[in-house]
């Protein structure tokens, strides 16, 4: 096995055992440490790799978008055009619940994941939320044309259900949420729909 | 001073403190021995007055929801019923944000701490969470009647409104958020009314 190779082998073990810690034990404890011992390596492999473990952390909440996106990708596929608006955003909305609910810990890990003051978000991942983003802003641009809107509604779209989502996952409003989720993020799905597209579009 | 005076001045100066460091510091220094040398208390004192350190941060929270309820009540106040549901939901939103900038580490201990697996939220706690929601539902009861359903169309509002202030303080989405956290929520809040009222009630 070549350097490149090993590196890379490296690279997706860590990770993979990482992330069986977060997904076992929570965020916090993914430590560099711990994760060395667990994957035979030593703390200075994993930080080389990555970076320090921020950089850990942001690879492993890079992966969660990344299988976020196929979920989502999926559900606009199954749900045809004909749907409309309100059907295609419900569909990514109840994807984007049954995602959350059977991957808590790392959908959890995505926004409880707090880098150190002054550290830049990397431009990769930047652009790996845009991309989920875009997903909702192609729904929309029947009626809402102008493109910096467009952005915009998406990013006040996803802030509206994430919402919902995450109080309901918190069991935050003394638990009344959780039993209920699918039906609150079907109304307030249909009452954007509706608010932006009042003509029935 | 009597032992029941003695006991409330106690409570008080062990809540100011604790609020300190929560404020100070953020939630994860708020534990019983370091808020018990500020206080100049022993740890059982404050496990005696609060039950356990859970007891105690749900205490800080319930003043938290005290003084947002105060907010949100002056906002509704000053926004007066010919501005239609839409203005006065925005009132509320717009207040919610002004105290959730203001007040971040308090605002933020409300949705981030977690009590023990199996532990059960207080029921004044419950109470007081209602007491918000029911702003929300005084505003939107004309236009849904139904008690129930109100109740549910109060949550879901909360909650999407709650989403797009958490992912701009928390600066998710690449930091875009925080900049235009008052524009998004106008504009989910008016997308919503809209929603809630097509024929402009």
């Amino acid at each position: 096995m070549d350097e490149q190779t090993f590196r890379q082998k490296m690279r997706a073990d860590i990770l993979r055992l990482a992330t069986a810690i977060l997904q076992q034990e929570g965020l916090p404890a993914v430590q560099a440490r711990r994760v060395a011992r667990e994957a035979e390596c030593s703390v200075g492999t994993i930080y080389n790799i990555f970076g320090d473990i921020d950089g850990l952390i942001t690879a492993i909440n890079a992966e969660t978008l990344a299988a976020l996106g196929k979920i989502l990708n999926a559900a606009l596929i199954e749900a045809p055009l004909r749907l409309g608006i309100e059907g295609r955003l419900l569909a990514l909305a109840l994807a984007y619940v049954y995602f959350a609910e059977r991957n808590y810990a790392r959908w959890d890990a995505v926004f409880r994941h707090r880098r150190p003051a002054g550290s830049e978000v990397p431009e990769f991942y930047v652009q790996d939320q845009h991309r989920l983003l875009a997903l909702i802003e192609g729904v929309i641009g029947e009626v809402v044309r102008d493109p910096a809107g467009r952005a915009k509604a998406a990013r006040a779209l996803f802030g509206a259900v994430h919402g919902i989502v995450s109080l309901a996952l918190d069991d935050r409003l003394g638990g009344q949420l959780k039993g209920e989720l699918d039906a609150q993020v079907m109304y307030i799905v249909e009452l954007i729909a509706r608010g932006l597209a009042p003509d029935g579009a």
